[in-house]
């Protein structure tokens, strides 16, 4: 009996804890990004590195005869730079691939490449390497690799919420990939970066919502025995979408943080709302995330959307 | 009309001088890796760090029904790093993603996973992040991205050969993509980097051959109206290849390089042989790269392997 690839079993297997034994390796996968730390030259200084690789597919992530190649670039280098956010680090520099379909236009790939390197470079993430392939068959794969720095306050990950942390997320949640919202949206590089400098170290754990909020939730307490309990009514439901959507849709990338204490109710022009409480779990069976809604408990940590 | 993609003017396009205005780009796109500088935390320090992606495409690159997951993830990991070396830089870390075709078993994903992860480790880049993503259709496309530091002496580019240089070679040439060669080679770390601690700022030049000597010798000379003159009867010719399978072959990542004075005839167990030398280019419209073979004068410029 053979089974077919599963992402998550497959990736788990590399982020398994015990077989990074290179203490360059400050965080190592399974968070939005990798931290490594590389030498200065001559031995003085050095730096620490966030890094990490994403990809975008046509017909999974993006449908591209129907947005065309400028928005796909753009979605490909904004989703992965929402993952610098996710680490409230500042971007460095980032590369790409693709392989295209062979009946692509060179004014089609031009479009892509052209995109990806203007959007790189509005957030100050200068695309400096690339590599382009011609497939004989099969759909537009890119991928996209950040590199970023952490804040002066250190990188924030997704593993250190504590008992009584409130639970907080920018923006507006729910019919994303409906709407434009998934093409169009704003990396928070600036806003994670004002809650690390305001809340310093009471910002005890972040990531960015993509696969939906239940699921992406649960990443929080995967490494704890806490639980997340969500309050429907807090919920921020972006343009008429409703409860169920905010919590499964996806495609957000709006940030998700554990915290401590006071957090301003907004940043800007953007605003961050209290939507529920991490607590210890009443048992080991209990459901990571949980809904409270029109009074009843509901477990939304399989909630959202897989991307095929 | 429309054009179908070709991957040299896509790049060329990303690659164009002038467009790159962040003062963290040191070595922009255009080389084997780009350097970029990182900030320390708290405003101490900082590092440079070398950085690239490359693709590995199923029937392209490499044919996974004939070699298999694992070497196809050995070949995915080595090839990247072989930049590296042609930088003289120090591995820090990878990044990998892959999509893989729908009928591809957890088992063949799961050899293909370690043994990048493996690859890598044995080279001192650890894996620290990974992305999978299951095509509808397509054949297997890696991507994997290299980070690295420069020695203390700085990144060689491939671009500062000079008049009178000497052209060298390491290893052998030839008949890698018939033979296992491509599948089984050790990237030339150790070598590239007791290259740069021998011959310090006398080593003006250098990068690894992947897509053949003629086609990657002209890359020497692209930027300057310099000329490489290869002498037939002095090429390191792989079990049995001829003088034009060595020429233009490819998938050798042996390492070629210009340097002025006297270079070492071996390093350890990996000879280094002299083939050639720079000089200036007689008249504009002269080849850049040319063999002298059985008394003529051949253009070789552009002898090499279209991986497709």
């Amino acid at each position: 009996m053979t089974s077919p690839a599963r992402e998550f079993s497959v990736l788990e297997r590399i982020c398994r804890p015990g077989q990074l034994e290179d203490s360059r390796v400050l965080i190592g996968p399974g968070d939005d990004l990798a931290l490594v730390r590389a030498e200065g030259r001559g031995d003085v200084g050095g730096a620490e590195i966030l890094v990490g690789v994403d990809q975008l597919i046509d017909g999974i992530h993006v449908d591209i005869a129907t947005v065309g190649w400028s928005a796909a670039g753009r979605k490909a280098v904004t989703r992965s730079l929402s993952d610098i956010a996710a680490m409230a680090g500042r971007p460095v520099s980032i590369v790409v691939s693709a392989a295209v379909p062979p009946d692509v236009t060179e004014a089609s790939a031009m479009e892509l490449f052209d995109s990806m390197k203007e959007t790189a470079s509005q957030y100050h993430a200068p695309l400096v390497g690339g590599d382009l392939a011609i497939l004989k068959e099969g759909p537009l794969t890119c991928s996209v690799t950040v590199m970023a720095v952490p804040p002066p306050q250190g990188a924030v990950t997704r593993f250190g919420a504590q008992p009584g942390d409130g639970l907080y997320v920018t923006g507006q949640l729910g019919g994303a990939w409906r709407g434009t919202h998934h093409l169009t949206f704003e990396p928070r590089l600036s806003e994670a970066s004002m809650l690390r400098a305001i809340l310093q170290d009471r910002l005890h754990a972040m990531l960015d919502i993509s696969d939906g909020l239940g699921r992406d939730a649960a990443h929080l307490v995967e490494r704890s025995g806490l639980q997340v309990v969500i309050e429907a009514d807090a919920l921020p439901c972006r343009d008429g979408a409703d409860v169920s959507q905010a919590v499964g849709d996806g495609e957000d990338y709006e940030l998700l943080l554990a915290a401590a204490g006071e957090v301003p109710e907004g940043l800007g022009a953007c605003p961050v709302t209290r939507i529920g409480t991490i607590q210890e779990r009443p048992d080991p069976d209990a459901p990571p995330v949980v809904l409270e809604w029109n009074g009843a408990n509901h477990d939304i940590s399989q909630s959202g959307w897989e991307h095929q």
